[in-house]
Parts: structure tokens; sequence; C-alpha cells
């Protein structure tokens, strides 16, 4: 039964040493768990310094990735070097040579998953992408494989591990966000620039990947609505805990009447919501099937030894013959995928929770009331916290939560309260997300 | 791509019955999922009503058993009727006649798995039984599949869901066993004999059939210890909460330097584990893996939809042939594995919660503590709560926790202190389980 693979890595940073270093100290574990001998064959990057600490001998280093790419002993090139232009060429050269990949990059599947499919599909090889989403948990394959009979209503993930760890020491510790992002950076949780995952790219990333495969629709990276959890306030931490509810960075994607709607932002949940309980830089991901109900997916995110499993599992299936089985049957893939209807943010619905800084004055409550009243929102609380300071110059905070309300409604009404002379700065505005319904059998 | 597979259902109580609703209404949903095109093409039951329910015609209803596993265009029987006996007679006939097998039998194949193995190996078919354990959560393609990569520690499952729901309803309601039972009766959670699912029968046979996939080992079922919830008092799961501690009926199953040592039992959790998150009907299981550490699948455990996903599934793994091959290609099946040392419970080793009934007299600690120490364990806390009634007469309990201590000693030490004429009913003993360690890259 035993089937030879031979693999070359290409980019070997923290992940690509993971993959070498268990490739070649656990071959013989991983042979005997799967039935394939992985032969590392080949590993090109930069600087070798981290392969040179995986362990891999010199004569393995593949200095030329032209060569590397043309090379015929070759059957899988694992792209880790991230980024869009150069890893979309290396992906399209390696299936054009009649190699599979196996990639972690996130951002390339999101833009170019279409064309890629397409081109590994032409070409008679596959792309295996596990290690894109959420790390070590093994959520690509729950949704193209152990939830196939399921047609799938709903995606909720924390996909986003630095986010994650930030907003657990905002909540747990009361931290202020810029706090809480220099101790994620202190801890090596957080890079030196931790744009893309702070303000919600890399979770956008993701969810596109999952809807797609869940979905069976071809995600517009660009028209994914984005917020990260760089503007939040600690303030509003505070008080939602005070509601029972607890912050995080949703990456969100499920079916409306009108289409499907895939979004990030930072969102309340419930603290009885499972998703609540998912703490540091943990991930998860809750699917919502019409025949498993809710199930969820929970794990390390990111991290070399993480991702080089999920990395080595693709390898594996490869090996197998059951990626290739998948890609080739399974009708929800980007390039196999039809176009659909993304609902626009504006056009969705939800529950708020509302901070508004107003004078502290007779009358404010009920023109800010009668505003919302005006604008078809219904107000489920609304209740004024005790602040030390007072004085009629002084703003307050008023805390609303709604009724599920019409997004756009809701921004009308803002902008309508922004623009009051007894009000200060912008009001923040978080959703609040209610527990997905599992709707058994229904597929209407 | 298209492949067709004719499936025949034997059994057709709940499970069955929704994997036959599901195939009917949503064959087109499933083909254009999975690629595969499922008929079914025969029902056999004892009674046909559920069948009829599920919108079964009855030009497929097949009266004769007989005639179904001999019928040549049958190529997948799903055996749901449980049981061993004529369980194991359908599945060793159906895959004498070639066909594949998809099984929610977690009985059988803790008992006869090998036997199974081998016999559907030697016919080059395969055995699907995804709904043995944890219902609609696609654990098994987790050991089987995703966490390949991995050598697996450890293996923490709540996979009993009636126990879980009586817990939880112990735990937060503050219920007896007694009422909790009756009220999850009521509510169809638990069935007119629980026995199988109370004590703790029922999570070892899936704790079986996980260990022999994580580990490679031949588990031997009989000589796994269990005990179940049936004779857990709720005393102790307030004293435990008090503690921080949650109750959970717990099926585990981890490498120790000596063995593998699968266990059943009611065991405390701190209430910051995951696991303890775990309320009401749900299953979850834990894994810890070398590459992965701890990835964590939750979902429904039972239920005729979710366990019907799960059936699901299989078949269509055998319909695309990801499920031959993983069955081919990996080395850790019930007739591959080894044979390895089952460590017997008195030779583990944990941390426990005591609760020992005493007289309120001046010595009574004294004494319960020098014998604790003549038997090496060491305490690492110990009180008395306060209780209403008292008198020297009166029992009062003594609430113990342990360091880690070895079970035989504190066998010993219980056997010693039941038998004071100080002390009286039979000390309460329940373990207390602590997170399991992540060891990163380490198989040693």
């Amino acid at each position: 039964m035993k089937t030879t693979i031979r693999v070359a890595i290409v980019g070997c940073g923290t992940v690509g040493g993971s993959v070498a270093s268990l490739l070649l100290k656990d071959r013989r574990l991983i042979g005997e768990r799967s039935g394939v001998d992985v032969e590392l064959a080949a590993v090109h990057t930069r600087t070798f310094s981290r392969a040179t600490d995986a362990g891999v001998p010199e004569e393995l280093f593949e200095r030329s990735l032209e060569t590397l790419l043309e090379r015929r002993d070759i059957d899988v090139v694992v792209e880790l070097i991230g980024g869009l232009t150069v890893a979309r060429d290396i992906v399209l050269r390696a299936v054009a040579n009649g190699k599979h990949v196996v990639t972690a990059n996130k951002a390339l599947l999101a833009h170019h998953g279409t064309e890629l499919w397409e081109a590994a599909r032409a070409n008679g090889v596959c792309i295996g992408f596990e290690a894109s989403t959420a790390g070590g948990i093994p959520v690509i394959r729950a949704i193209t494989d152990g939830l196939l009979a399921n047609r799938i209503d709903a995606v909720y993930g924390i996909v986003n591990g630095t986010s994650n760890y930030i907003l657990t020491q905002m909540t747990q510790q009361g931290m202020g966000y810029a706090d809480a992002l220099a101790g994620a950076q202190r801890d090596g949780l957080a890079e030196a620039d931790p744009s893309l995952d702070v303000n919600g790219t890399d979770s956008a990333h993701k969810v596109a990947i999952m809807a797609a495969l869940a979905f069976g629709i071809k995600v517009d990276f660009d028209a994914i609505p984005v917020s990260g959890i760089d503007l939040l306030e600690s303030v509003d931490v505070t008080f939602g805990s005070d509601l029972g509810y607890v912050v995080k960075l949703l990456a969100v994607a499920h079916r409306t009447p009108d289409g499907v709607t895939p979004w990030v932002r930072p969102a309340f949940i419930s603290r009885e919501h499972p998703l609540a309980w998912v703490s540091g830089p943990f991930n998860a991901v809750s699917i919502y099937g019409h025949a498993t109900g809710h199930t969820l997916y929970y794990g390390r995110g990111a991290g070399g030894h993480p991702t080089a499993s999920a990395v080595i599992s693709d390898i594996l299936s490869i090996g197998m013959g059951t990626l290739p089985a998948v890609f080739d049957h399974t009708g929800y893939w980007q390039d196999r995928n039809k176009d659909a209807r993304q609902v626009p943010m504006a056009q969705t619905s939800s529950r708020f929770y509302l901070r508004i800084m107003a004078k502290d004055q007779p009358g404010v409550l009920a023109e800010i009331a009668r505003i919302f009243g005006n604008h078809s929102i219904s107000i489920a609380s609304m209740l004024q916290p005790e602040v030390t300071e007072d004085g009629a110059e002084t703003l307050v905070p008023i805390v609303i939560t709604t009724h599920i309300s019409a997004q756009q409604n809701l921004e009308d009404a803002l902008a309508h309260i922004d623009a009051l002379d007894i009000t200060g700065e912008r009001a923040a505005c978080i959703p609040i997300i209610e527990e997905h319904a599992e709707r058994f059998g229904t597929t209407e």
C-alpha cells in the first residue's frame, strides 16, 4: 500500500521550518500512520538558516527556483513564501509542470482562487490548502468532506489568533487596545506590523475561502465588508461585558433570502455561545448544516507546528489519492462555483450595541429616542452608566441595544444623531450576534 | 465526474428514517456538492412506518434480508439495526458479497472490529463508521485524515449526550441524579432504559474505537475500566463546583510510558477547560497531537439528522473513492494494529477529589491525614463544609483534594479509612483531570 511522494518546500520560515523538521524527524511515524512515504526532496528559500535549524541537509538546498519547478522528481510543491505576485507565479508554474501544490497562502487563494484552481484542474493536479484557514484545525476537510451531506447555512469563525489574543487581554484584563497589542507583540503573538491581522484583512481572506467551499459561490473578495479591532475602545468592551456579551472579531458568512453575506467585524456574542469561550491565540469555526446542526472546530490557528500539521495532511492526502478525488468530485470550488449576490452590509439586519456620547442635560434621551423611532429602529435597552465627572458640558455615555434593525436605517439614524449639537464624537456601533438557529432538514 | 452509488438501509428507526429522508429529499443537493449520485435502492426493516414517514415509496421496501444482501445492484449496505448478533452477521454477509458497509453501531465495532475489518479487507470493500462516534461531528475523519501528520498523545471525549445532559442539569440546576434522569427521559434525551448511556458502556464503545485509530493498538474492550454517572451524588457536584470544577463523564485514552490507558468515568475538570463548556446533549472530543497541539470537535452526538449526516458522508466518501483509499493506506485500523499494554486503572495516577463522611469529633482529621500520609498520598486541600446539623454522632463531610497520587495507593488508603469506626459510608472519589499538556514536536 505504501506510496512514495517527493516534496519540495519553497519558502522556509517558521512554517516551512516546521514542515521540514517534521518530515525529516517523523518520516517513519508518518509513513506508518498514512501509508505514504514522504521524502523531502528539496528546499528553496532566501536564507537557509531555518532549514539548517530544521535539520535539512545541505544537499537538499535548491538555490534555483527555476530548476526546482522543472525537476521531474518532485511531485508536490509546498508554497510558503506568502504574498500575491511571486507566489501566484510559483503556483501557476508548478501546476503547469504537473506538480500538485500545497499552500498556506490565504491571500493568494482569496484573490486568485478561481484562476489557480482552473489551472490545476487543466493540468490534472490539485491544490491543498488546509493550512490556509485556521492553521492546525482540519476545518477545510470538515466543509469539503465530513459535512458533505449538509446544505451549509452559516459559518462563524474566530480565525485570527492575534486579534483574539488582544481581545482576550482587553476582556479579561481590562487592558486598552494599544497596551494589549504591545503585550501581544512582546509575547510573539503579533507581528511588528500587525495591520493585516488587526484590521480584519486576514480574517476576510479566510472567510472568502470558507464561503466559496461552503456555499458554492464565487466570492468577490473586494466586496467583503471588513472592519478590524484596531478602532475598538475598551469602554465598549466593558459596557458589553456588563450586558453579558463578549467581543470577538468574527468572520461570518451566511445565507439570507437575498444571497450570501460574508463579512468581518468585531461583534458581541452572548457569554453562553461556544465561540465566547475561545480565548487567547486559539481559533474556532462554527458551522451550521441542515443535517448536523451546529458543529464547531477549535484549535491553534497559527504557529509552525500546527500549520505544518495541516500542510503535511494535504501532502498525505495527495499521496493517498483522497485530495485529488475530492478535488475531482465535489462541486463547490472557486472555479466551478456560480456567481452569487453578495448582499451589501447596508442591506443586512442585526441587533446592535451603540454608545452615544451626549451632553448630560434634560431632553437628550428623548431626542435620541425620537430619531431612532423615525428610522424604524426599535430600542431594546437604554442606559446611562454612572460616570465620575458631571456637569452640563461634559459628555456622558448613553448605551443602547436595539432589536433586529436594518443596518441602513441604523446608519441613517446615527448620521442624524452624530450631527446633533448635544452629541459628541462618532457613536460606537457593534453588532450583537445571536446564536444561529439550527434548522434540521430544512433546505428552503 | 458523477459517480452513482446504490444504497440499501437495514434498520429504519430514527437514524434510518433520517438517512432515507435526506437521501430522497436532498438527492440533487448532495449530488451537486459531492459529485456522487446516491440512489436509495432498498429499505429493510421490521416495521415500515418510519420509512413511510420518511417518504420511502413502497417499491423500495425489501422484506427479505436474504434477498437484499444478495442483490447485485446494491453497492453499500447501511447497517442501523444495532446490537451484536444479527448486526455482525449482516455486516459479514454484506462484505462477503462485495458490498461496502456503513454503520453507526459502536458496540459492534468495539467488540468485533478486528474481525469485521479483516473481512472487509479480504473482500476489497470497506466499512464506514463516522456515525458510530460523536454522531454528526466528523471526528473519525479528524483522526484518520486531518491529523495524520500527528502522533496523537491523548483523546478526551464527552461522547454520551444523555449523560452530559443529566450532568448539566445536576450542575446548573442543582438537581439530584434521579430527578435529572427523569427530566431527560421526559425531554426525549434519555431512553426508557438508559443503562448503557448512564453506566458508561456507550462511552466506552466510542473510546475503544477512537483509541484504536489514534494509537494504532488493538483495544481489549473488556479491559477498559468503566464507571458511569449513575452513582454520582449531587453533593459532590456542588462541592466540586465550589472548588472551581465541573463534573463530566469523560471517555479518555492517553499514552503513558507503560502503554495506553483507555477509561470512562465521571471526572472533575477545571471550569476553564474547553470541555467544561460542553453542555446539554452536545458532545465534544479533544485531541492532542504532537504537531497540532490541542484541537477540539464539538457538535450533536446523537439524533436522527446529525447521525444521518455522518452516515451519508461515509456513503459519499465511498462514492468518491476516498474512504477506500484511506482504508487501504492508513496503518491504524483494528485489523492492522498491534497488541498494546492497556494499563490497569490501579497503576495510573491522578489528582483526586474525595469526600469522606466522618464523625464530627476531635482527632478525626488527624487520623485521616495520618492514613493518607502512610500511603504516600499528598493532600492539596482539606476542608469541612459547614452543615446544619451537628453533634458527635452525626456524620459530616470532609472534602479533600490530593496532589498527583497513584490510584492503587489511594484505593488502599480509602479501604483503610472506610474501615475506621469514625467514618461512615464509602468515601466518594472522583479524579480531577488537569488540562493535558501540549508537547509540540515531541514524539518520545
